[in-house]
């Protein structure tokens, strides 16, 4: 089981390697009567577009997306909606020599353990031209979401040792940091230690957070299929995460259950809500009415100029240093990814919500 | 779909309500031919079993947990065992005045706006008790693990501010501490802070570690189903766990490429191994070979007996105090669930990855 | 994957030995607010009791249901529901005689084949009281249906050549008869060549038929989870069942276009209706308003009392005669079976048909 | 949910419209090493391209396939394979009248009832050229069963009233006759019959049969997943398909138990046979290592030339000839269909069945 599938009703396939002929997706259970047309997927496309700033990757990739099926008349039909990037600028001669070693940080040992051999061109699967699939099928969920009125939104919280303060911060000035960090002083300090890593031909990482904001309350299923626990795998399943926590993450670890709980009160407009937000929005496993918020630890970039240790694949200890120009940090291209599966993932559990009390269902088909 | 089922092929599917007749699991799927008896189950159970010390509730539960099905002469024989444990020594009186309002920090609200109702005795189906089902679950897929080589190991690693020093630390001095914790210094410290929290009437939480030994190469699926992807959702999919970390976990977000690549060596049996094990076991998805590392951060336990803010269910401002005894903390009985489920989601793929590779599986027929 | 789950949002697992504890299923996904108590299931499950009619076993099987979960007061809560029958008058001696060698026509060599080994007694898990989980979950799944207008009914079309005509059938007369046929003339016939093939210690065969009435047109998926390839299998997964049709069935192989396509007419209520109906419900793998119509072809008791051949473990040839009384007709008790399977999936269908359309979907969480 | 997924270890996903920009399939859990190109899947799909006799549509359809991953060096990675055959020479405008009325046979009012509105173009999603990705997929379950040294294959049994005499039958018959039926005579005679029900403008129906050789025995899980139960749903998904049946299918409910057994018996190799195959290979939901035998029934092709009565969408009715050319018959372009859905529910369930004991598991992990 390659197991290239993620969802249950909105269902997600991508398929692909870095130098094969293109990268795609196949989004199965779309709902019918969205409107979508290529324009709209390509601006979330190109938010992982490389060589945009100076702390990506100079390769040019143009990842223009062409839909195959599943629109009609510029809305969804319901049946399997294709998209596809072709590869179009990949050159193979740049990767032929990492066929013979595994280089640290990366899947070319383990895919050879699996597998026997490797797609070596460029990372092959695991490269992360996969996540143009993801980014393409979230921008649909993406759509979705917001004709119910629920918006998601990622961005960068921390790069090394730089955090953004988030009361600086306004949703405009994501968009306008080339780090995706809403907090202007912040992301110019990240920008000039970004600038220094590069110049130790070294890397860095950091910390993208996701807002979900508008979620309808009891969505999540009480027990395995926790909206926290498919979050969790969502976001981990993307090549970089090392990490995910979901409201106060890590720091409930020492914290009190005092401080902890969150009050529940009459809120504004008459209805329940809460004082305050530690939990994250989920609570047993179940949205709450409140912002689900998540964040996601990026490691550093594997690929970097200087010398490494590692063994070719007879197993001789041999000294590599890897050519070509790599992105110094994988956090900004990966803000979108995380929105993405974020942005999948909550929309296949509300559509799954759907049928969990009789009378909703006796109403939604006496219709 | 109420999602009370995880894995692909061992399948595993927990029933019952805190309050109900019972709870249990039916674990679908085993292989046939593992020696199983009640008594093995049983010694994973009584890990996760309230009143052994003065840090879990004085609750009586006997938990004597029954095969009903699946096994026969002593043996497994690949049809579905079914592991029940009665409920006997439930009050149902202690829990009626909850009926009415929402308790901070539980599933009381999402339940209600999920369903419509709830079955409000002693949590229903988020009480702690659902993890019965997944510990005697886990027992078998860690007899199963054992049985090909590989182990294992939860335990405590910090509780509020008090942090084990591996260093100090050998294996028998896990179950030596009545808190799973095994540095010895660091637990007394542990036990005299959480003696203090219980005299202010409040709860703490900490950080479980699970250690797997022994694993193959190879194991995970590179895209979504990523090795690393399913123990989140595993272990975030526990009660309390608001975060998931593999090898180096949130550290990675401040760290750099040239420090956190694991350096790939001839290992002293003249195989390939790594340097280093920042990685935790895992890159691209897949196992590399050395040990799985993953931690789950634990909530303090939200029932507490200090006064709290909430609602009752007609929208009502309230203030509540919860009667009752129950454990300050959550971690050292969530040791073993953390156990069972990295068990459980480690095996099941296991069982995923032996059909990869074609050689293989011509060799497998052949017999 | 011992493979004893199906439905995807009604969730369905059965597990339990003829001669271990009990028999069982959980129900996962059971929307909340059904009323349902045991009185209810059992009505359906003495359906398939033997012992009631000659034409049956004489072995008395209590089967008594027990709800062990998912219902609190009187209602269904939305968490998986676990029945439970207790095996009361099982006893092993009677089977240990088969331990030794393969029935002809049972699954017994087929388990060793899988398994290595088999719990022979009263053939395990391939016994007929596997059923029993099914016949309790189909009962959750009919009143569903019954909530939303639907109705299910399966009866005996056919027993060996004696064929019931339907135009003298009335509903009552289903229950009235013995083999649950609704022609009295033809079910009295019926009755005189069981007698027959009971003196001649031989055993016989026949069709059920089952009807879905109240259909919203629209259900099923168009490529592989078409409504109608999921009854297949929901159909064919019952023990004895050889063979699967769907309206015509069979008959459209010799039948010409002209005839075997239903033109489409304003039926009396203005609506669009067909007819005819020789598709059975189903066009393109999706309900289209008109009855669900399958058949189902039930094989012939394979237990029978006259000599026969086979071979032991060993391989060696031997000549066996099966003890112990069995039923001479497996149809009308599997009659209850094909309406439970019927059930589960056509429910589940509806559910997962919930989330076909954007605009319905916006309209269900506008509330 | 759409459905377009089968399987659960090799996972075949299939998109696309008749008119858009082609069709295709993603085969996800292909395992790695298995030699594949172009030229071998062509081979399959070249079975059911139309214009080949006088009994298919003259459209011209090149189909010609395109690898677009998941395959390097000429060899699967075990990544997804992505297949595709672009729509070339579809014209739009013969399929504009359809779109006001439905159909009779088809499924252009259930489309519109599950979805609100449809592709009408040549059918859309539910035209027969979705099986192209079926037989693509099918191909390469195939080439991997042969390499385990199973064999597929499938045949026309019978058209309208004509039945292939199996005696008179050679393998190189069924590619000899134009219509895929092994028996030269019965073939000529069918060719006749296809002749008289094109000039009266009509079409016919038949049976298509498939037998798989070389089966190991115990494959199949014994509950939900029994082999034959997941080979009904997998031939009752393609379009035209009413009916499956499993070795002697119907003619069981005519049949008594002392000839329906099959005896075992000490084969010539000397290992356990079985003397006669009635059951088509399956026992207990398991291949009992003889035949894996089924046949489907095929209904008449719908569009036919002949005046239909019918409505329109607002419901009124209305008399229609469907224009252009047709198949008079769907039978002989669906063999290798059937063919391709028995090698993927084959091969899907022999994956799974490797874990089915501990002993061959801890011998696979051994190595």
């Amino acid at each position: 089981m390659a197991g290239s599938t993620f969802g249950t009703i909105f269902r997600v396939t991508t398929w692909g390697e870095s130098h094969g002929k293109g990268v795609g997706v196949i989004v199965d259970g779309c709902p019918a009567g969205l409107e979508l047309d290529e324009q709209k997927i390509q601006q979330y496309l190109n938010r992982r577009k490389p060589g945009q700033t100076r702390y990506s990757t100079p390769r040019k990739e143009e990842d223009l997306v062409e839909i195959q099926s599943g629109v009609f008349e510029g809305k969804t039909t319901g049946t399997p909606i294709s998209l596809v990037v072709y590869n179009k600028t990949q050159r193979s001669k740049d990767y032929s020599e990492i066929a013979g070693y595994y280089r640290p940080g990366h899947a070319d040992y383990t895919f050879d353990q699996k597998y026997g051999f490797r797609d070596y061109r460029g990372g092959g699967r695991s490269s992360g031209r996969e996540t143009i699939g993801r980014v393409a099928a979230g921008a649909i969920a993406e759509e979705l979401l917001k004709s119910l009125g629920i918006q998601v939104q990622a961005y960068t919280k921390s790069i090394g040792d730089v955090t953004a303060d988030m009361d600086k911060a306004t949703p405009e000035n994501i968009m306008k940091s080339p780090l995706y960090m809403p907090d202007p002083e912040a992301s110019e300090k990240a920008e000039l230690f970004l600038e220094r890593k590069m110049q130790e031909q070294d890397s860095a990482g950091g910390v993208i957070e996701c807002i979900v904001k508008g979620m309808p309350a009891g969505i999540g299923e009480p027990v395995f299929d926790k909206l926290d626990a498919n979050l969790a795998k969502a976001v981990m399943s993307i090549g970089a995460v090392k990490g995910v926590e979901i409201g106060d993450g890590f720091a409930v670890a020492g914290a009190f259950g005092s401080d902890n709980n969150d009050s529940f009160c009459k809120g504004q407009d008459g209805k329940i809500a809460k004082t305050t937000n530690h939990a994250g929005g989920i609570l047993g496993g179940m949205s709450d009415g409140s912002d689900i918020i998540l964040r996601a630890a990026i490691k550093p970039t594997p690929s970097i100029a200087r010398q490494q240790q590692t063994v070719n694949r007879d197993g001789e200890d041999i000294e590599i240093s890897i050519k070509g120009r790599h992105d110094p940090i994988i956090v900004p291209r990966a803000v979108v990814v995380v929105e993405a599966m974020t942005a999948i993932c909550v929309l296949d559990m509300i559509l799954l919500g759907m049928t969990s009390r009789l009378d909703r269902i006796q109403e939604f088909w006496k219709k």
